[in-house]
Protein backbone atom coordinates (compact mmCIF):
# COMPACT_ATOMS: atom_id res chain seq x y z
CA UNK A 1 0.00 0.00 0.00
CA UNK A 2 0.93 3.72 -0.87
CA UNK A 3 2.46 5.66 2.04
CA UNK A 4 0.02 8.46 1.10
CA UNK A 5 -2.97 6.05 0.69
CA UNK A 6 -2.32 5.33 4.36
CA UNK A 7 -1.65 9.02 5.33
CA UNK A 8 -5.50 10.12 4.03
CA UNK A 9 -7.15 6.95 5.50
CA UNK A 10 -5.10 7.65 8.94
CA UNK A 11 -6.48 11.74 8.62
CA UNK A 12 -10.16 9.87 8.12
CA UNK A 13 -10.48 7.62 10.39
CA UNK A 14 -8.79 10.59 12.93
CA UNK A 15 -12.22 12.41 11.80
CA UNK A 16 -14.20 8.94 13.19
CA UNK A 17 -12.30 8.58 16.60
CA UNK A 18 -13.77 12.26 16.71
CA UNK A 19 -17.18 12.31 15.95
CA UNK A 20 -17.33 9.33 18.38
CA UNK A 21 -16.08 11.29 20.74
CA UNK A 22 -13.09 9.22 21.06
CA UNK A 23 -10.34 11.13 22.30
CA UNK A 24 -6.48 9.94 21.20
CA UNK A 25 -2.88 11.19 21.40
CA UNK A 26 -1.26 12.87 18.74
CA UNK A 27 1.13 9.90 19.00
CA UNK A 28 -1.63 7.34 18.99
CA UNK A 29 -3.23 9.36 15.44
CA UNK A 30 0.01 9.21 13.75
CA UNK A 31 0.06 5.18 13.94
CA UNK A 32 -3.09 4.14 13.39
CA UNK A 33 -2.64 1.13 11.64
CA UNK A 34 -4.23 0.87 8.03
CA UNK A 35 -4.95 -2.76 6.49
CA UNK A 36 -5.79 -3.13 3.20
CA UNK A 37 -4.94 -6.85 3.47
CA UNK A 38 -3.03 -7.00 0.47
CA UNK A 39 -6.10 -6.32 -1.94
CA UNK A 40 -5.05 -2.89 -2.63
CA UNK A 41 -8.71 -1.91 -2.48
CA UNK A 42 -8.68 -0.50 0.81
CA UNK A 43 -11.98 1.62 0.77
CA UNK A 44 -13.77 -1.93 -0.33
CA UNK A 45 -11.60 -4.19 1.96
CA UNK A 46 -9.63 -2.40 4.83
CA UNK A 47 -9.83 -1.67 8.36
CA UNK A 48 -7.68 1.23 10.47
CA UNK A 49 -7.23 0.55 13.91
CA UNK A 50 -5.66 1.23 17.58
CA UNK A 51 -4.27 -1.46 19.73
CA UNK A 52 -4.60 0.28 23.48
CA UNK A 53 -3.27 -2.69 25.19
CA UNK A 54 -2.48 -6.24 23.93
CA UNK A 55 -0.90 -8.69 26.60
CA UNK A 56 -0.52 -12.28 27.24
CA UNK A 57 -4.28 -12.36 28.25
CA UNK A 58 -6.31 -9.18 26.96
CA UNK A 59 -6.01 -7.06 24.79
CA UNK A 60 -8.38 -3.85 23.46
CA UNK A 61 -9.05 -1.94 20.42
CA UNK A 62 -10.87 0.71 18.47
CA UNK A 63 -11.73 0.09 15.22
CA UNK A 64 -12.89 2.55 12.10
CA UNK A 65 -15.01 1.16 9.13
CA UNK A 66 -15.70 3.87 6.67
CA UNK A 67 -18.71 4.03 4.85
CA UNK A 68 -19.52 0.09 3.03
CA UNK A 69 -15.83 -0.79 4.18
CA UNK A 70 -15.56 -4.39 5.12
CA UNK A 71 -12.75 -6.71 7.43
CA UNK A 72 -12.76 -9.60 5.69
CA UNK A 73 -13.58 -12.98 6.36
CA UNK A 74 -11.61 -14.83 9.39
CA UNK A 75 -11.13 -17.35 12.28
CA UNK A 76 -8.79 -17.09 15.09
CA UNK A 77 -7.55 -20.56 15.64
CA UNK A 78 -6.04 -22.28 18.87
CA UNK A 79 -2.58 -22.68 17.94
CA UNK A 80 -1.68 -25.03 21.20
CA UNK A 81 1.94 -25.99 19.67
CA UNK A 82 2.85 -21.99 19.57
CA UNK A 83 0.85 -21.19 23.28
CA UNK A 84 -1.60 -19.47 21.48
CA UNK A 85 -4.93 -20.25 22.58
CA UNK A 86 -7.23 -18.45 19.37
CA UNK A 87 -8.77 -15.49 20.38
CA UNK A 88 -12.30 -14.73 21.84
CA UNK A 89 -13.57 -10.90 20.92
CA UNK A 90 -16.02 -8.79 22.22
CA UNK A 91 -17.19 -6.18 19.25
CA UNK A 92 -19.06 -3.07 20.94
CA UNK A 93 -20.47 -0.23 18.20
CA UNK A 94 -19.61 2.80 19.35
CA UNK A 95 -20.47 4.88 16.59
CA UNK A 96 -22.39 4.17 13.18
CA UNK A 97 -23.69 0.81 12.07
CA UNK A 98 -21.90 -2.29 11.67
CA UNK A 99 -22.88 -5.82 10.52
CA UNK A 100 -21.47 -8.74 11.31
CA UNK A 101 -22.07 -12.15 9.89
CA UNK A 102 -20.75 -14.56 11.95
CA UNK A 103 -21.72 -18.91 11.40
CA UNK A 104 -24.99 -19.80 11.80
CA UNK A 105 -27.97 -19.26 9.95
CA UNK A 106 -28.44 -17.48 6.42
CA UNK A 107 -29.97 -14.57 7.13
CA UNK A 108 -32.75 -13.75 4.42
CA UNK A 109 -32.11 -10.24 2.23
CA UNK A 110 -29.22 -9.44 4.44
CA UNK A 111 -27.47 -6.28 4.12
CA UNK A 112 -23.71 -6.80 2.99
CA UNK A 113 -22.87 -7.94 -0.06
CA UNK A 114 -19.12 -7.60 -0.02
CA UNK A 115 -16.66 -6.77 -2.95
CA UNK A 116 -15.29 -10.47 -3.86
CA UNK A 117 -18.29 -12.17 -2.76
CA UNK A 118 -18.49 -13.73 -5.98
CA UNK A 119 -14.84 -14.89 -5.83
CA UNK A 120 -16.41 -17.52 -2.69
CA UNK A 121 -14.17 -15.35 -0.23
CA UNK A 122 -16.81 -15.64 1.97
CA UNK A 123 -18.68 -18.53 3.39
CA UNK A 124 -20.78 -17.00 6.39
CA UNK A 125 -23.92 -15.15 6.30
CA UNK A 126 -25.72 -14.49 9.65
CA UNK A 127 -26.21 -10.82 10.24
CA UNK A 128 -26.45 -9.09 13.57
CA UNK A 129 -26.94 -5.40 13.47
CA UNK A 130 -25.23 -3.33 15.71
CA UNK A 131 -26.00 -0.03 16.26
CA UNK A 132 -23.80 2.24 18.86
CA UNK A 133 -24.06 0.54 22.31
CA UNK A 134 -24.71 -2.60 21.15
CA UNK A 135 -22.12 -5.70 21.25
CA UNK A 136 -21.47 -9.53 20.59
CA UNK A 137 -18.78 -11.56 21.34
CA UNK A 138 -17.30 -14.43 19.31
CA UNK A 139 -15.86 -17.33 20.25
CA UNK A 140 -12.76 -18.37 18.94
CA UNK A 141 -12.12 -20.70 15.61
CA UNK A 142 -15.84 -18.67 14.20
CA UNK A 143 -15.65 -17.30 10.79
CA UNK A 144 -16.69 -13.81 10.86
CA UNK A 145 -16.64 -10.52 8.46
CA UNK A 146 -18.42 -7.06 9.22
CA UNK A 147 -19.05 -3.87 7.49
CA UNK A 148 -19.96 -0.52 8.25
CA UNK A 149 -23.27 0.86 7.18
CA UNK A 150 -23.41 4.05 5.26
CA UNK A 151 -22.43 6.61 7.90
CA UNK A 152 -18.93 4.17 9.04
CA UNK A 153 -18.34 2.91 12.33
CA UNK A 154 -16.16 2.98 15.26
CA UNK A 155 -15.93 -0.34 17.22
CA UNK A 156 -14.25 -1.46 20.41
CA UNK A 157 -13.06 -4.62 20.71
CA UNK A 158 -12.22 -6.64 24.29
CA UNK A 159 -10.69 -9.58 23.15
CA UNK A 160 -7.84 -12.24 24.55
CA UNK A 161 -4.54 -11.98 23.58
CA UNK A 162 -4.61 -10.69 20.04
CA UNK A 163 -1.67 -11.94 17.21
CA UNK A 164 -3.02 -10.78 14.15
CA UNK A 165 -0.46 -12.60 12.05
CA UNK A 166 -2.12 -15.78 13.08
CA UNK A 167 -5.42 -15.17 11.57
CA UNK A 168 -7.07 -17.42 8.99
CA UNK A 169 -8.70 -15.65 6.05
CA UNK A 170 -10.82 -17.26 3.56
CA UNK A 171 -9.96 -15.32 1.25
CA UNK A 172 -6.22 -16.87 -0.43
CA UNK A 173 -5.27 -13.77 -1.54
CA UNK A 174 -5.08 -11.77 1.73
CA UNK A 175 -2.02 -10.70 3.53
CA UNK A 176 -2.54 -9.73 7.08
CA UNK A 177 0.56 -7.92 7.54
CA UNK A 178 0.59 -4.30 5.35
CA UNK A 179 3.42 -3.82 3.01
CA UNK A 180 4.44 -0.29 2.74
CA UNK A 181 5.43 1.41 -0.23
CA UNK A 182 7.05 4.50 -0.78
CA UNK B 1 -27.03 1.96 50.63
CA UNK B 2 -30.44 3.25 50.38
CA UNK B 3 -31.85 2.74 47.20
CA UNK B 4 -32.59 6.08 46.05
CA UNK B 5 -29.15 7.47 47.13
CA UNK B 6 -27.88 4.50 43.93
CA UNK B 7 -31.07 5.77 41.25
CA UNK B 8 -29.27 9.63 41.96
CA UNK B 9 -25.99 8.57 41.52
CA UNK B 10 -26.94 6.58 38.49
CA UNK B 11 -28.71 8.86 36.57
CA UNK B 12 -25.30 11.39 37.62
CA UNK B 13 -23.64 8.89 36.00
CA UNK B 14 -25.48 8.80 33.02
CA UNK B 15 -25.06 12.08 32.46
CA UNK B 16 -20.92 12.13 32.83
CA UNK B 17 -21.36 8.81 29.92
CA UNK B 18 -23.27 11.69 28.18
CA UNK B 19 -20.59 14.01 28.17
CA UNK B 20 -17.71 11.14 27.41
CA UNK B 21 -19.60 10.69 24.25
CA UNK B 22 -19.87 7.02 25.16
CA UNK B 23 -23.63 5.52 24.50
CA UNK B 24 -24.81 2.72 26.48
CA UNK B 25 -28.76 0.97 26.48
CA UNK B 26 -31.06 1.78 28.72
CA UNK B 27 -30.51 -1.30 30.22
CA UNK B 28 -27.12 -1.01 31.03
CA UNK B 29 -27.83 2.60 32.16
CA UNK B 30 -30.98 1.05 34.59
CA UNK B 31 -28.03 -1.27 36.24
CA UNK B 32 -25.01 1.39 36.45
CA UNK B 33 -23.20 -0.77 39.79
CA UNK B 34 -23.27 2.16 42.01
CA UNK B 35 -20.34 1.01 44.97
CA UNK B 36 -19.83 2.69 47.95
CA UNK B 37 -17.44 0.31 49.84
CA UNK B 38 -19.55 -0.01 52.94
CA UNK B 39 -18.63 3.24 53.77
CA UNK B 40 -22.14 5.31 53.56
CA UNK B 41 -20.00 8.04 51.93
CA UNK B 42 -20.75 7.70 48.19
CA UNK B 43 -19.58 11.08 47.24
CA UNK B 44 -16.10 10.80 48.91
CA UNK B 45 -15.81 7.15 48.57
CA UNK B 46 -17.14 5.43 45.92
CA UNK B 47 -17.85 4.14 42.08
CA UNK B 48 -19.87 3.48 39.47
CA UNK B 49 -19.15 1.07 36.67
CA UNK B 50 -20.59 -1.18 33.58
CA UNK B 51 -19.30 -4.23 33.18
CA UNK B 52 -19.64 -4.82 29.42
CA UNK B 53 -17.84 -8.72 29.39
CA UNK B 54 -15.91 -10.76 31.99
CA UNK B 55 -14.69 -14.08 30.71
CA UNK B 56 -12.02 -16.13 31.82
CA UNK B 57 -9.54 -14.14 30.42
CA UNK B 58 -10.29 -10.74 30.05
CA UNK B 59 -12.72 -7.94 31.07
CA UNK B 60 -13.67 -4.44 30.15
CA UNK B 61 -15.64 -1.61 31.74
CA UNK B 62 -16.59 1.65 31.76
CA UNK B 63 -16.29 3.36 35.30
CA UNK B 64 -17.45 7.12 36.16
CA UNK B 65 -15.89 8.80 39.27
CA UNK B 66 -18.17 11.99 40.35
CA UNK B 67 -15.82 15.45 40.88
CA UNK B 68 -13.31 14.69 43.98
CA UNK B 69 -14.54 11.27 44.78
CA UNK B 70 -12.20 8.04 45.46
CA UNK B 71 -11.79 4.41 44.31
CA UNK B 72 -9.85 3.45 47.40
CA UNK B 73 -6.79 1.67 48.17
CA UNK B 74 -6.71 -1.72 47.33
CA UNK B 75 -4.76 -4.70 45.02
CA UNK B 76 -5.75 -7.64 43.28
CA UNK B 77 -3.46 -10.64 44.90
CA UNK B 78 -3.31 -13.71 42.57
CA UNK B 79 -5.18 -16.82 44.65
CA UNK B 80 -3.96 -19.58 42.86
CA UNK B 81 -5.86 -22.02 44.90
CA UNK B 82 -8.84 -21.30 43.40
CA UNK B 83 -7.30 -20.12 40.16
CA UNK B 84 -7.57 -17.02 40.03
CA UNK B 85 -4.26 -14.85 38.60
CA UNK B 86 -5.02 -11.62 40.30
CA UNK B 87 -6.35 -9.03 37.84
CA UNK B 88 -3.79 -6.35 35.53
CA UNK B 89 -5.48 -3.51 34.43
CA UNK B 90 -5.21 -0.86 31.93
CA UNK B 91 -6.87 2.57 32.84
CA UNK B 92 -7.69 4.64 29.53
CA UNK B 93 -9.28 8.29 30.99
CA UNK B 94 -11.99 9.11 28.44
CA UNK B 95 -13.35 12.13 29.62
CA UNK B 96 -11.92 14.62 32.44
CA UNK B 97 -8.78 14.08 34.89
CA UNK B 98 -8.01 11.36 37.05
CA UNK B 99 -5.13 10.76 39.45
CA UNK B 100 -3.71 7.36 39.94
CA UNK B 101 -1.79 6.43 42.81
CA UNK B 102 0.50 3.47 42.82
CA UNK B 103 3.54 1.82 44.87
CA UNK B 104 6.41 4.02 44.25
CA UNK B 105 8.14 7.14 45.14
CA UNK B 106 5.67 9.54 46.89
CA UNK B 107 5.28 12.85 44.95
CA UNK B 108 5.70 16.14 46.80
CA UNK B 109 2.67 18.04 46.71
CA UNK B 110 0.46 15.58 45.46
CA UNK B 111 -3.04 16.76 44.48
CA UNK B 112 -5.28 14.48 45.91
CA UNK B 113 -6.18 13.86 49.77
CA UNK B 114 -8.34 11.32 50.40
CA UNK B 115 -11.21 11.17 53.32
CA UNK B 116 -9.96 8.64 55.69
CA UNK B 117 -5.95 9.32 54.59
CA UNK B 118 -5.67 9.99 58.29
CA UNK B 119 -6.69 7.44 59.76
CA UNK B 120 -4.14 4.77 57.80
CA UNK B 121 -6.40 4.19 55.03
CA UNK B 122 -4.16 5.25 52.57
CA UNK B 123 -0.17 4.03 51.76
CA UNK B 124 0.84 4.36 48.46
CA UNK B 125 0.94 8.14 46.95
CA UNK B 126 2.95 7.68 43.75
CA UNK B 127 1.03 10.17 41.67
CA UNK B 128 -0.21 9.29 37.49
CA UNK B 129 -2.05 12.31 36.08
CA UNK B 130 -4.40 11.06 33.23
CA UNK B 131 -6.27 13.33 30.58
CA UNK B 132 -8.79 12.20 28.20
CA UNK B 133 -6.57 9.86 25.55
CA UNK B 134 -4.32 9.02 28.13
CA UNK B 135 -3.63 5.43 29.88
CA UNK B 136 -1.88 3.32 32.53
CA UNK B 137 -1.49 -0.23 33.22
CA UNK B 138 -1.55 -2.09 37.03
CA UNK B 139 0.40 -4.81 37.04
CA UNK B 140 -1.56 -7.64 39.56
CA UNK B 141 -0.79 -7.37 43.44
CA UNK B 142 -0.25 -3.27 43.27
CA UNK B 143 -1.66 -1.22 45.63
CA UNK B 144 -3.68 1.33 43.99
CA UNK B 145 -6.30 4.07 44.28
CA UNK B 146 -7.91 6.73 42.54
CA UNK B 147 -9.50 10.38 42.55
CA UNK B 148 -11.69 12.71 39.83
CA UNK B 149 -10.49 16.07 39.22
CA UNK B 150 -13.17 18.74 39.75
CA UNK B 151 -15.03 17.72 36.39
CA UNK B 152 -15.09 14.15 37.31
CA UNK B 153 -13.86 11.26 35.24
CA UNK B 154 -14.98 8.41 32.83
CA UNK B 155 -12.88 5.60 32.57
CA UNK B 156 -12.08 2.74 30.37
CA UNK B 157 -10.90 -0.39 31.99
CA UNK B 158 -9.05 -2.91 30.30
CA UNK B 159 -8.17 -6.04 32.21
CA UNK B 160 -7.78 -9.82 33.38
CA UNK B 161 -10.68 -11.70 34.59
CA UNK B 162 -12.57 -8.88 37.13
CA UNK B 163 -13.19 -10.90 40.82
CA UNK B 164 -14.16 -7.68 42.85
CA UNK B 165 -15.28 -9.94 46.16
CA UNK B 166 -11.33 -11.27 46.09
CA UNK B 167 -9.59 -7.23 46.31
CA UNK B 168 -7.88 -6.27 49.18
CA UNK B 169 -8.71 -3.16 50.55
CA UNK B 170 -6.17 -1.36 52.79
CA UNK B 171 -9.05 0.09 54.52
CA UNK B 172 -10.12 -2.76 57.36
CA UNK B 173 -13.77 -0.64 57.19
CA UNK B 174 -14.91 -1.41 53.56
CA UNK B 175 -16.93 -4.09 52.17
CA UNK B 176 -16.62 -4.57 48.50
CA UNK B 177 -20.36 -5.83 47.92
CA UNK B 178 -22.64 -3.25 48.34
CA UNK B 179 -25.98 -4.08 50.72
CA UNK B 180 -28.46 -2.18 49.55
CA UNK B 181 -31.66 -0.84 52.04
CA UNK B 182 -34.90 -0.23 50.92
Amino acid sequence: MKRSLIEEARAKASEYFKKAGIVMTAGELENIEVADFGLNDLYNTGLQLVVYINTDYYCAKEMVLFPGQTCPEHRHAPMPGIGYRGKQETFRCRYGTVYLYVEGEETKGRVCHPSREDKGCYTVFHEIRLEAGEQYTIMPDTKHWFMAGSDGAVISEFSTTSRDELDIFTDGDIKRITEIED
